[in-house]
């Protein structure tokens, strides 16, 4: 096995190259970002055409934009494309046009709470056009004609894309680890997720063993996670064990933060539980909340109410710098990712070993003498020798007793760590010993 | 829509019409009082024959009297029929006899505890005959012949008999209220629980729209409710959403009291739980109880185990005035029986407010921009109009996306209510206008 | 029905007459101590013959033993088998070797924490020997040649055999009790659980009706709970209502201590819960753990899972004297076990009186007035008379309309007590007379 190659650096450089690009929900900004991922994971690429209806949605034009302006009377350029990609509001329409100040304003877009910030505009389904700046040049704004240019286009040829990969593992149950790629030149709440994504694919690729096969996909929010449903949604119903969206996964907040599915009741909502409960893990807990988050509001929508949770540090919404020009590389943390890849990881580690086992001789106990897992002599002498180097004999026979007496497919591996008193690590000496033996197997959902 | 008919006055004219007619389970009194009811709702009478076996009962003949009195030693007339329809015990058999005190007094009925009022007794299923009469006459009965006449008479050729009228609504899926009709001039223990059923007829009949269907039903108190389940179990195992039996709706206490269904998970029964905890309505809970009650002792019988409650304000066997002459018109208040109306209308709306709804787009968010529903441009700015007289935009959209995500048949308005932290008609603007958008319907049940 | 002839001088003779037999888990030992059951109760013997494959195990052959002997260099016997049955490994292989101490010291065990007491140590399922002695004798032996003699031979002809009995009641479903007959001179830890069945056979046969089967089993621990699985685990899984080993039944404790079933909601665990909780019963009560325990092990390994829960007093590992010489009929005493027979009979009582039954009317009240259950009349003052001894009319009324309101199948009359407020004698007036009515009838389950 080679060295992890989604280092700090290397998350930087990547970084770096994607930040300037003009992404959007459809169109060659996404088309080029997935590319550059492509480089490093082997996503597959589908579209879904323009014009397809999806469950309520149709699938709207690629929209693509080569240059805007926004002048003012004495010709001074306002702001334009070329300065910052957050200047144009997303999917606006083209426009070339002389009109006054007071046309103009609703075009116009600003925060006034943060005054030098230009925020994040889209309108993806009906057309207009418009430009976004700090609210005080806003304000500075004099009488007089102005000329709006923008050249964009809508294509009726391409589509919505989406990219996946897929890791095989021993059982053909998934879990879906998944980010959007659709934002601008934005950091915490675009990049960090589809990098983090892509680190925790570098990781798993190189686990010995995978219980589960994993799933990584990457595409725009919202429109693309239903474009992923409208063709996947079959096989995430038979297949999927869990599903993860990765959103805000930088950020200054010291804790990673996972939002609840929906139902409440899948391997990753125990597990993130679990860990905080049992394990002392430094996990915030969000309730399950259909009324903000990410594409995790698609896969729990109550037609689907697939298991899927959201995995966040600096949340959506509850930063100065979300959806604005705030949001930077700086604000971010290249080293907050590689933090959160490595939670993360252990957050999935745990699912492995935490989930559920099966004992293969569950009728009456099997005999663990001859497989050198019992005494042979039972006197109060002979518990002396350990199996395990972390416990004395006693304790390894007890756990041992514990997983086969509840590994019966209605109890997972932290069930039985609790009943144990232990963390899951204290039995993973146990199930080896046991599935060397032919008595235990992982259940594989 | 005119105006309600059933007005404080209206009540009073009905009660006094009604109060002096000597009812029984079956004969003139019930008839004639039925008929009394008829006039102002259309009711449909069945009459189940006497003689047929219903359950592990058998239908009694009918029972009519036309005079009684018991004279003294002295020809003094210590009680007679006219004085009181409670003087004498109902189904007594005809009587005409001179006989000694000491044969008279297992025959004579008082209440020790209140000596100054006359108690109601009956003996439906054994031949026997009586008088009541204040305790303290009773105890001032000398020695001497007395003579005994009551002039009854019992026919096989009559039988049991219920009324009943129907309110259709959207769902063909009903609500049965209910009440009975079968004591002899008592008020609260009798006429308070049929007026009131009037009233809510009367209300229901002008609501706008009923997502229900209401069923209204006046029959005698146990075998009647019996009669009617011989008729309709089928029916109501079938379409009966939840029931209410109204008794003793009047008299002094201040709040309504609710006797929970066996099953504790009906409609009603999840209502009223509700509105008390979450909307601070002033209503009392009472467990289900088989060991006192009304007819919802048959409708919550094992067999059956139907959805019903009941409902009381002044409850059976916690005032003094029960089953006896004190439980008068002035003791019940006609006053309190258009509270009772006013109030049990309000749990009829919060049932038809808080049942289940279904998300008709349930797979993915529906696209709510084309709508009307969300702001086609998304920005920071854009949350400042509200669609709702109400609450703001944001929250507007908040409630809507939270009836989206929990209307999918196992959540009900209620729970959604709690979620958003708001109450039942915090939410009606969101569901009128779901429903206007296609998006959302009333399950109806 | 006679006189109980399980007396305390009954089993002290019975417990002095199986005390020195060399028992094992097959063999003459076990053979002739169930023999000596036999002449009491109708047990019927099975033998699964050695070798058979029995789930993970292989029923091992029969092993006896003449005679056994250590001789120290001075020709002095240390131990000897005529001193104590204790003093050989049981199914030590036979050997006759001078040897030198070094080479002897891994074939002798003691007990360093009590210097003066004999380990009890098998081997069962590998072949080797040895000899137990105290502590304090090992530590003083000298080096030099000693005389290892043991005469025991292995028999594949044989087999492991169990033997059970059944007392029919009206239902065919079942109760089982079980203990095992395998230790040798060991008193709590072995002829407390076998001589305490045998109490219970003779109290349950002189029951005057017995509402389940009751069937009685004894078998050599562990593997004779599996060779009885392997002949009769279908019959328990569509039979079973619920069982009890029975181990460690005398001793100080002062309180029986009652091991859940794994499943922890069979009939013998609600009524151990309920007499705790609601009658004041001093039984301890333990949950289930796998890492210990008797043959409820095997009952209750996850492929059976049957509801079988362990009844003790002074409990198994929590005792200086077990599993050693100290676990004398002194330790144990015979009165505790008149005592534990006494104490069990109760839970059996009220598993009988406590579990399920059904309301054969169960449409509408039945009509009670001519069965004698309610007074004819109805007024305030026929509530006098009592059909009880012990409650007057109205909550001998009140018991009985609760009894038919959930006898339903899923309430049993555990939970008929705490609703009514009583204790399960408190019902049995009440369930004598609905039953002699027709109105109800066990459950048998």
């Amino acid at each position: 096995m080679t060295q992890a190659k989604v280092t700090e650096d290397f998350l930087e450089r990547l970084f770096d190259e994607l930040f300037p690009i003009c992404r959007s929900i459809a169109g060659e900004g996404f088309r080029r970002s997935l590319a550059i991922f492509q480089r490093n994971m082997p996503l597959e690429l589908e579209t879904v055409p323009t014009g397809t209806t999806v469950y309520d949605w149709r699938v709207p034009p690629e929209w693509n934009i080569r240059s805007a302006k926004l002048t003012g009377p004495d010709g001074r350029v306002i702001t334009n494309f070329e300065s910052s990609t957050l200047a144009v509001v997303s999917y606006s329409e083209p426009v070339d046009r002389r009109i006054s100040l007071a046309e103009l304003k609703p075009h116009l877009h600003s925060l006034p709470a943060h005054p030098e910030a230009i925020p994040y505009v889209t309108s993806y389904y009906q057309r207009t056009w418009g430009f976004c700046l700090p609210d005080r040049e806003l304000r500075a704004l004099k009488e007089g004609e102005y000329h709006a240019y923008i050249d964009s286009t809508f294509s009726e040829d391409g589509g919505v894309q989406f990219g996946q990969c897929v890791l095989t593992g021993e059982s053909s149950n998934e879990i879906l680890l998944t980010s959007y790629l659709c934002h601008p030149s934005l950091a915490n709440n675009e990049l960090s997720g589809p990098l983090v994504l892509l680190g925790l694919f570098d990781r798993v690729s190189r686990w010995p063993r995978r219980r589960f096969t994993y799933r990584f996909l990457l595409n725009p929010e919202t429109i693309g996670a239903l474009c992923y449903l409208h063709c996947y949604a079959d096989h995430l119903r038979e297949k999927l064990v869990s599903g993860i969206v990765l959103t805000c996964v930088g950020g200054p907040s010291e804790k990673l933060s996972y939002k609840m599915s929906r139902r409440g009741d899948s391997l990753v909502d125990r597990t993130v539980q679990y860990l905080r409960a049992n394990e002392g893990s430094p996990i915030e807990i969000r309730p399950f909340d259909p009324r903000g988050g990410s594409d995790e509001r698609q896969y729990c929508s109550p037609g689907f109410n697939l298991p899927v949770g959201q995995l966040a540090r600096t949340v959506y919404g509850q930063y100065a710098a979300y959806h604005n020009s705030m949001d930077t590389k700086e604000f971010m943390g290249i080293g907050r990712l590689v933090r959160s890849i490595d939670e993360i990881e252990q957050i999935l580690r745990a699912m492995e070993a935490g989930s559920h086992y099966i004992n293969l001789k569950p009728y009456g106990e099997p005999q663990l003498g001859p497989r050198g897992l019992y005494p042979n002599v039972n006197s109060a002498a002979t518990w002396t020798k350990s199996n395990d180097a972390l416990i004395d004999a006693r304790e390894f026979l007890n756990r041992l007793l514990m997983v086969l007496s509840y590994s019966d497919g209605e109890h997972d591996m932290m069930d039985i760590a609790k009943r144990c008193g232990c963390k899951l690590n204290g039995l993973s000496g146990v199930v080896k010993q046991l599935e060397s033996a032919g008595l235990l197997a992982h259940k594989g959902f």
